[in-house]
């Protein structure tokens, strides 16, 4: 295993200590616990925004936290899901009195766990709303989930509910243009390598020297086919038609690229795979507002991409646009 | 080799055409050439700034262009130095008749081939300054190098001297501000696994299943020693102390530090590194004014990392302080 760690079984601990050495001014550790909160949590008249999962897709989620984005982060093991005490952590240490949404990845043991904790938060009166984002068109349950996954999209739903959210709008408001979110962005990703989880010392999956799988969830999960190694191109095409196709756009409508690598593909193959999507987008008159190439929700060291694409309205595209200030995300 | 590309041979124009794909209200192509410039070039009072080098270094170094710090990035082919017509080119797109500064890394290619393009510039009237970052502490003299090699801090010259630039500074002004960062950066890297030039199609040297490479080049050139794979604070006091070693730093000395990832190698584990690199210096009571942990100036898909550190004082402080808003870079 070639991976610059300590003990294997305190990568998330160390990776959050690193965090905070790196990022004092903005986040903080709520005492005892795996959550990384805005400094400045609560912050006193805005519904406070929590999100997380496992570990091993930074910047997801903790790069996400601070203005205009999330209020906190729950850390959970290596591709594991926070248990139910911290996630309620994150949420008492996030509110306000004006309410807390969580913003969960389709994912059965996230669901839980969450679901679990904002019913302990509920009891203790606290209001909490929960969104669940499934954007990966690839497969209708997996491994770990009910449904479709939640992936790279997620992280336009924590921009857009974070400027919500800013704006001082309710809980209900915020919630309600998150599931607007929700209902008008998809994402399909591929893998052209395995990934290794640190404690379990070897890859969770194999890809033969001159295979790629389309359609690979981020924990490895199994997509649609494995094949030998195509072009850029004709990855390019496979996934942003597969996620046309399930968004059902139309000529001129404006939309958000997210074309997002998995941890371990260089930068310039990501814009060669965008140079594409854009031709595609192109070709049907849909006009890209903004595009973002970067690593935003990785698989630890998998080599791949995913393409994540977002139909605007008038709304959704003000509240991209509005000003966000987390470590990973400026605007 | 497990990439995303289409024709090996035309990685770099294809990944041009993703960037301007992804980012057309800040960049242009200077027509006919590999030069990506801001599309407001040249701008009017400012000098103009030009880096560049070989591609495969991503975000490094188009990803800088922007308001705050370059004018234009030349993008050569992968590890290979841009040719003095193309230096030519961008120096001649962003001159504003305030004159430029070529901001080099230290390689004997592109010492030579921007000292070419500057003399073919000055032959018609532009007046042209150059400095030379070598901030790696690793090796004096390398495979392609006379001296020391320009890495990771060769960012950090970006920011300041685009910030001095920005704020209407001479050309004189500006190169010695520029110098002056270089004066006080120092890096060292490592890696874990070697890349692969696409064109090449197999990785450039080799590194057995439990080996790394302490002080290796971001091109694969020979480091100081290869030893067993150790733990990351092992590698982050090595890397940091010989860069403490040669920078001589005082208690209270205010500095940059930088953990940059070469492109494979998981958030989560910068993030670990940086955690040692933190303690480290708190222990020589030296504080840390800002921290930037991510892929600055990568090695394709090497997986490793590099630190830097640059020394502060009041001038550089607000520079680096100062707004920026490049398409990698912002602040």
């Amino acid at each position: 295993m070639k991976k610059l760690v300590n003990d294997p079984n305190q990568v998330v601990i160390e990776m959050m200590e690193g965090m905070l050495e790196a990022h004092p001014e903005q986040l903080k550790r709520i005492p005892g616990t795996t959550v990384l909160a805005r400094k400045d949590a609560p912050v006193q008249g805005k519904v406070g925004l929590v999100s997380g999962g496992g570990s091993g897709h930074e910047p997801a989620h903790a790069g996400y936290v601070g203005k205009g984005m999330l209020d906190a982060a729950v850390c959970g093991e290596v591709f594991t899901s926070p248990t139910p005490d911290q996630v309620y952590e994150a949420i008492k240490a996030v509110d306000s009195g004006k309410g807390v949404l969580l913003i969960i990845k389709n994912y059965t043991g996230d669901i839980m766990n969450f679901e679990m904790a904002a019913e302990m938060a509920e009891a203790e009166g606290i209001q909490v709303a929960k969104v669940v984002v499934n954007d990966d068109v690839a497969v209708e349950d997996s491994t770990y989930t009910t449904g479709r996954r939640g992936i790279a999209g997620t992280v336009l739903v924590h921009k857009i509910a974070g400027a919500m959210a800013d704006s001082g709008a309710s809980l209900a408001e915020v919630e309600a243009v998150a599931n607007k979110v929700i209902a008008n962005v998809r994402s399909m990703g591929m893998a052209l390598t395995p990934c290794t989880i640190p404690a379990a010392g070897k890859p969770g999956f194999h890809l033969g020297e001159n295979e790629m799988e389309i359609g690979m969830g981020i924990h490895g999960e199994p997509g649609i086919e494995k094949s030998e190694i195509q072009s850029a191109d004709s990855v390019a095409e496979t996934l942003t038609n597969k996620v046309l196709e399930d968004l059902k756009l139309e000529s001129n409508d404006q939309v958000v690229l997210m074309v997002n690598g998995l941890g371990g593909t260089p930068v310039m193959e990501l814009y060669i795979v965008n140079r594409k999507v854009a031709q595609l987008l192109k070709e049907k008159s849909i006009h890209v507002h903004e595009t973002l190439v970067g690593n935003y929700m990785t698989s630890l060291e998998m080599a791949g991409c995913s393409v994540t694409i977002l139909k605007l309205d008038q709304q959704l595209q003000e509240l991209f646009d509005a000003k966000a200030e987390a470590i990973a995300y400026k605007k």
